[in-house]
């Protein structure tokens, strides 16, 4: 096997410089370095443990793409799967994408080049779509599902079985005028937390009424306002997420409105925050860590078989804090 | 140069067999494996791209290592850091080392065999001291100082000066009765805030009164039941951060207690969430976009020049808001 040696001989260099310009410990002049470089091409040489760990194993470097590390349910999410790639000898390459598309797609590039094992992907582009299909890593949609889907598995919590659980509870709370924060319905997360409440309004007879919010606190604060000028009468409000219930609480107290007494208010997700505040917020469970989990769990098998398509959905529950009281005698 | 095709006739196999082997796209028998293994021992042949930049370019990896992704201080500075690597062109390789020392030397060992451009370090313990001198890697200490201190950059936001402006602003609120939760004192970070606290009390003749708090929400919450009962007169509480100062004001509000006429309360950090609650929090800013964005210049800088030693301190804010109150004529 070629050595160091064999580089140097070949340069015209010494052994230590070899190592100088491998190492960048030090400046070499620049025609030397040049030598080196070409001595280093031509010999085939492999200098360190990573190189050699390329043909050797795996590169053990799992990639994860979320929309926003700061927002707390992807933040809780990371911590999740940072902890279960550690424990499996895994390192974590994260890329907070901040909805830039461009910025996925390179990190998609890079990942591929880096022979990652696969890719946790938490957000979702329509035009990302080209990217991920000449991808040839192991995708996991986590969360939100990949428009394509060619090739990507899919492990998510139950989100529309999550809207009915808190549209039930709000009616069993009494609530006669709900009114829903619709979620950007580019999400599948989205489109099936509506479709949830959309399935108990018709199953009772209740007319749907809604205002788009996106999942985030500044949106949830704008939208709040909005409620109450264009449902004068709400006494129920079923919130996209928790970032937004949280925005959504601080206008309804700031404007006067006791909570649960005037106006019931349901989130989604229970990320941390949600039993931190004051009033503790009721809302519907995702299960975080499992899903973490099972993300790098499918890395890890599919890494093995290569690109594999499967769903999985987990189950959601309803936690019952105090922005919501029952009515006895209701049903 | 060695290529796929030196390989495949030194193994005795075909080069598609070895392209098999290299990129594992599909199961290849043991025996063939082995020969494909042994042949590119061998010849030093270089696979890929990734093997080549080893010595062509820097690694552009940049390791983080925070205590936990899911607190909102660091969640908001791993945002900064990875937007700003990003836009240099630098990945990030992150752990969330949970204070776990293994972990912490397992992944500075790790990002030392993979030819990290530099390590951003957000924990420190002094077991780890052995670790990071060992390590020839650029290391920056962001937000808390490393023990040993040898070769390691430091930059962080003036904590002495934040705590004496926030005890001198609950001194001009009129308190009479002030309390600290003191912060963990094996971190620079806490030394530095209790110091400044401490320095305000000599100047003012005050006594120093305090209680230990860790810097999470569910130590805060335990501690603030303490401060109650060991000083019933309080009127006053320098929390050691948001996370902690949100816990202390839930306790407060649950008692019964008025904020601010009853007890004045000031956070440390500005995280986000300070102002997301229903009462916005008085605290002292730190320039967490400013600490990311230097911590970043600093590895691509120290990159070129190796391990180099430097102290960057950053100005804090006091941020008025609603858990507080100015009393006028009061100096």
């Amino acid at each position: 096997m070629t050595s160091i040696r064999d580089v140097a001989r070949l340069a015209g260099v010494s052994p230590s410089t070899v190592s100088r310009v491998m190492n960048q410990t030090a400046n070499v002049n620049e025609e030397k370095k040049q030598k080196v470089l070409w001595a280093i091409q031509e010999t085939g040489f492999v200098p360190n443990e990573l190189a050699r760990s390329l043909y050797k194993k795996n590169s053990k470097i799992i990639g994860v793409i979320v929309p926003s590390i700061d927002n707390p349910f992807f933040g809780e999410l990371a911590r999740v799967i940072e902890e279960e790639a550690f424990l499996n000898g895994y390192r974590l390459t994260l890329c907070s994408s901040n909805h830039n598309r461009e910025k996925e797609k390179a990190n998609i590039q890079m990942l591929t080049r880096l022979k990652a094992e696969g890719i946790i992907l938490m957000t979702n582009d329509e035009t990302l779509q080209e990217e991920i299909e000449k991808c040839n890593l192991p995708i996991v949609a986590l969360d939100r599902q990949i428009a394509s889907g060619n090739g990507v598995s899919y492990i998510h919590a139950d989100h529309y079985k999550g809207s009915r659980l808190a549209m039930k509870h709000l009616l069993e709370c009494g609530c006669k005028n709900i009114v829903k924060l619709r979620e950007p319905q580019v999400y599948s997360s989205g489109r099936q937390r509506f479709a949830g409440y959309v399935s108990v309004c018709k199953e009772y007879g209740i007319p749907v009424q809604y205002i788009d919010c996106q999942y985030d606190y500044e949106d949830g604060f704008r939208v709040a306002e909005q409620v109450l000028l264009k449902y004068p009468d709400v006494d129920g409000i079923l919130a996209n997420n928790d970032m937004v219930a949280i925005a959504v609480y601080k206008v309804l107290k700031k404007r006067g409105y006791r909570v649960p007494e005037d106006v019931q208010l349901i989130g989604f997700d229970n990320i941390a925050f949600s039993h931190m505040i004051l009033q503790e917020l009721t809302t519907i469970e995702q299960p975080i860590k499992e899903m973490g989990k099972l993300a790098v769990k499918a890395i890890m098998e599919y890494g093995q078989a290569g690109k594999i398509e499967q769903e999985q959905v987990l189950d959601v529950t309803l936690i019952k804090r105090e922005t919501t009281k029952e009515r006895k005698g209701l049903s």
